[in-house]
C-alpha cells in the first residue's frame, strides 16, 4: 500500500483549518487538533487523522455540535459531571480532565463524569495531561456496540478503553492504555487491508461462533472481550469494558450499553435513548496526596528497570513497559513525519476541497 | 474427593475461635473472620478457611503481627496512606475501606492506598462494603509473583485482582472481581487434584514456553497476564496487573514487583526489600456525588436487564451479569452449608488441635 509522509506541522495546521471551517473556535481547533494527532504520533494511526473526515460527517448530519457550551451540572469537592453539549469528544475530554486536575490540586484527587460527548481520540492523550503535574492520571471512554459479552450473540458493549498514566523520576512515563477487547477494531482494519484472517479469539460470527474472518463484523459478527472466550477469561474483559460503561455512562447520564451512539455518521442512532451521547470518566490522583512524588517516581524508576531487566523469552529482544512502543513511535513520527496511507490522503483532500483549503502534499 | 457440609456460623465461631487464639482482638478476630468466610460464602474456596492454617503459619513466623496499631500516616481530604503494621489484610483492608467510605461521605471520593499488610482474602469483600452507603466500591491488591509479563521469562507481578461494586435498584448488585491473569492460580490447584491439563495461554514453562502442566509453578513456570500471549492481549492483562501494583504498592510504599512477600510462610522474603509488606488501594465513589442515586440505580437495573436479555449462544442457557455466580453461590450456601475438602478439614483440625479447640465436624 503506498504511504506519503508528512510532517507533524503540516498536518496539524490541515487539521486546524478544517475544525475552524466547521465552525470551531480557535482555542477547540486547536485542541480538538493536539488531541487527534497525539494518536498519529503515538502510531494508533486508526484514532487520528484518518478519522477527521468522521468527524466532520458527524458535524454535516448534526451530531456534533462545533461550538459546544461546555459545562459541569454538578460537582462535590472532588468530582463532577460534564455536559459535553454534544462537542467533539476531542475537546470536552481535555476540558473534563483540567476539571480533574484543578479538584486533584484542591483535595488530593478529582473525578469527572462525562455526558452527551462524542469520540474522545485516544485515551492516552487525556490521562498524560496529568503528568507534567506530577498526577496519576485516569481516562476510559464508552464506545457504540461492536463487542460481545461471554456467552452473548447480541454486540452490548463497545471497545471501551481504559488509561492510566503515572509519571517517574529519570525514566519515561509509565502509560498504559488497552480496549478491553483482545483486539481493536483498527487491529481488523489492518487484516482487512492485507486480506489475512485473524487469530482465533478475536472475533466471532452472528451465531457466536469462533471465526477468523476479519470482515466478520460487516456480516453480524462481533469483537471479544479480553480474553476471548469463557476458559480463558473472557468474562474478565467483559466486567473490564462494564466498568469502563458504568463510570462514563451510568454515572453521568451518557447513552450505554448497546445504546452508544455510533461513530459513522451513516449508522442510525438507536431509537432507545437512555441518556445523552457518549460517556467519558476522567481522573486525576495528586502523588504527593499519598506520598512525596520524588518518592514515588524514585520507586516508578526501580520499578521499571525491574521490569526492563527481567529475562526475555528467546527469540524476544525485551521485556516492554506499557507505554513504550508508543513513546517510541512518537519520537520516531516527530522527527521523520507521520506516514498516511493515500487513501487516508485522498481522504483530507476531499476535505480539503469541500472547504476551499489547499491540498496537502 | 471427600467433602464434608458446614453450616456458615459453625465455621465462623471455630475460624473466630483460632483469630482470637493468636491473640487478634474480638473485634479484629469478628472482622478477619467475615472477610476470610466471604469467600466460602461466594464460592471463592481457594481463598477462604482453606487459607486459615496459611494465615497462622505467617503469625508464627512473625510475618502477621496479631495486634497491629493500624494508623493513617498521610492524608488529604480525598486520600490516604494506611500503615497496616504487619496485620492481617483480612482487617487493614476493611480498615482502609472505611477510611475511603468517611472520605467519600465527605468530599464525593475517597481513596486509600495501603503499605504494611497482608494478604486481604477476596477484593469483593471490601469493595461491597461501599455498595450499602449508595456508592461505588474498588479494590485491588498486589501478590506475591507468580506472573510472567509478556515476553518475559521472570515473575515479576502478582496475580492482583481488581472489583468494582456498583450498587443496582431491583436488580442485584453489580460485583467485578477479578485476577489479571487469564486464570487464578485457585483454577490450577483445581486441575491439579484431578490431575488435568489446564488450557493453551493460563501457564508457561522455566523457559517461557507454551505449556498445558497444572503442576508447572512448581517447576518454574509462570501463569500469564489475562490474553495468554501477545497475540491475544496478554500486554493488556500485564499492564492491568502493573496498574494494581503502583496504585496498591508505589503509591502507599509497600513492596512491588518481584519483590512482594509470598504467601507461604516458608518461602522466605526476597532480600531487597523496596517497601514495606504488601500493598492494597480501595475506593468509594459516592453516587450522588455524580448524579441522584435513585436515577442511577434505575439505570442500572435498566443496564442489568440488557445484558440479562442479550440473546445467548446456542447451548448456553444464558448472559451473566458481574457478580451472578458468586451471588448464587451465596444464597445456596447460607442456606446449605459450605462444602470443605477433607483435606481442608484435617487442615482446621489440626489447628482445632494446636489450639486446644474442639474440632470442626
Amino acid at each position: 500500500m503506498s504511504e506519503k509522509i508528512f510532517s507533524y506541522h503540516s498536518l496539524f495546521d490541515f487539521t486546524k483549518s478544517v475544525f475552524l471551517k466547521i465552525g470551531c473556535t480557535h482555542a477547540h481547533s486547536e485542541t480538538a487538533t493536539q488531541t487527534l494527532l497525539s494518536a498519529d504520533l503515538r502510531g494508533i494511526d486508526s484514532h487520528g487523522v484518518a478519522r477527521l473526515s468522521g468527524y466532520v460527517r458527524l458535524w454535516e448530519v448534526k451530531r456534533v455540535n462545533a461550538n459546544p457550551q461546555i459545562k459541569i451540572i454538578h460537582e462535590t469537592p472532588s468530582t463532577a459531571v460534564v455536559d459535553g453539549d454534544s462537542g467533539l469528544g476531542l475537546v470536552v475530554a481535555p476540558f473534563a480532565m483540567n476539571i480533574a486536575i484543578e479538584k486533584s490540586k484542591s483535595v488530593g484527587t478529582g473525578w469527572v463524569s462525562v455526558q452527551n460527548s462524542n469520540h474522545f481520540g485516544i485515551a492516552a492523550h487525556h490521562a498524560m495531561m496529568a503528568l507534567k503535574h506530577d498526577m496519576i492520571g485516569l481516562s476510559m471512554t464508552n464506545a457504540s456496540p461492536l463487542v460481545a459479552p461471554t456467552f452473548s450473540i447480541d454486540k452490548m458493549l463497545g471497545t471501551n478503553p481504559i488509561c492510566v498514566a503515572a509519571p517517574a523520576g529519570n525514566e519515561p512515563a509509565f502509560v498504559a492504555d488497552l480496549a478491553t477487547t483482545t483486539a481493536a477494531n483498527g487491529k481488523l482494519e489492518i487484516l482487512q487491508r492485507k486480506n489475512a484472517d485473524t487469530p482465533l479469539g478475536w472475533v466471532q460470527d452472528k451465531d457466536g461462533n469462533a471465526t477468523t474472518d476479519a470482515n466478520i463484523l460487516k456480516k453480524g459478527g462481533a469483537l471479544l472481550p479480553l480474553g476471548g472466550d469463557r476458559e480463558h477469561g473472557s468474562h474478565k474483559g467483559y466486567a473490564l469494558g462494564a466498568i469502563v460503561d458504568i463510570f462514563s455512562a451510568l454515572l453521568s447520564g451518557a447513552n450505554y450499553a448497546p445504546w452508544v451512539p455510533p461513530f459513522p455518521a451513516y449508522v442510525p442512532i438507536p431509537a432507545q435513548q437512555p441518556g445523552k451521547g457518549i460517556g467519558h470518566f476522567l481522573g486525576a490522583m495528586r502523588i504527593d496526596a499519598f506520598r512525596p512524588a520524588d518518592e514515588f517516581k524514585q520507586h516508578m524508576d526501580n520499578w521499571i528497570k525491574g521490569f526492563r531487566n527481567a529475562k526475555p523469552i528467546a527469540g524476544q529482544e525485551k521485556v516492554l513497559v506499557p507505554g513504550d512502543p508508543e513513546r517510541e513511535f512518537e519520537v520516531e513520527r516527530r522527527k521523520n513525519g507521520i506516514p498516511l496511507l493515500q487513501q487516508v490522503v485522498d481522504d483530507l483532500n476531499e476535505l480539503a476541497a469541500k472547504f476551499q483549503l489547499s491540498p496537502i502534499e
